[in-house]
C-alpha cells in the first residue's frame, strides 16, 4: 500500500475494456478505478435501453473521477475512458477524436 | 531516464486518443508509446482509405508492441489500443468488447 502516495507502482498498471449495459455496473467500474485500472467503457447498450439512466450514469461516474483526482473523458460516441490517478488524458492541440 | 528499468514512475502516465488516417501516421504512434503513452487509435478513416494499407500498419503496430513488450488489442470495430510495457490490458473471462 506504501507506494499508493507516491503515484509509482512496480505492478503493471491494467486497461481494461468494459460494457455498461445497467445502471448496477457502476458499482464495479468504481471498484476497478480504485484498483488503479484504466476502464475503457462501452455505453452504447445502456444508451439504447435508457438515455435518463445513462446521462445519470456518465454524471455518477464523473463526480467519482473527479472525487479520487482521476480523469474521465468521451471516446467517440460509444465509448468512455475513465482513469485512476496516476493516469492522465492527454489533451492537446489536435486531434482528439 | 533511472525509472525505466523498475517500470515504476513518479510522473503520470498519459493516455492519448489518435486518428489514424495515414501510414506515416504510424511513427508518431510509436513514438508516444516509447514516451510511456498509451493510445488508443482510431483507424476507420484508414480502413476507408486503403484496408490493405491498414493491414500492413496494424501489422507493423503489433509487431513492434511485442518487441518493446507493450500489448496491443483490438477495441470494436473503429479502435485499436497500444500500450508500453508497463500497461497490460486486461484480458478476463468476461465482456471482452
Amino acid at each position: 500500500m506504501a507506494d499508493r502516495s507516491t503515484q509509482a507502482h512496480k505492478a503493471p498498471v491494467y486497461l481494461k475494456a468494459l460494457t455498461l449495459r445497467d445502471v448496477t455496473d457502476i458499482a464495479g467500474v468504481k471498484e476497478d478505478i480504485k484498483k488503479h485500472m484504466i476502464v475503457i467503457l462501452r455505453v452504447t447498450p445502456l444508451a439504447q435501453k435508457d438515455v435518463e439512466e445513462l446521462r445519470k450514469a456518465i454524471e455518477e461516474l464523473y463526480s467519482y473521477a473527479q472525487s479520487i483526482g482521476g480523469d474521465i473523458a468521451r471516446l467517440g460516441e460509444e465509448r468512455i475512458v475513465l482513469t485512476p490517478p496516476d493516469v492522465k488524458i492527454w489533451r492537446g492541440a489536435y486531434d482528439l477524436k
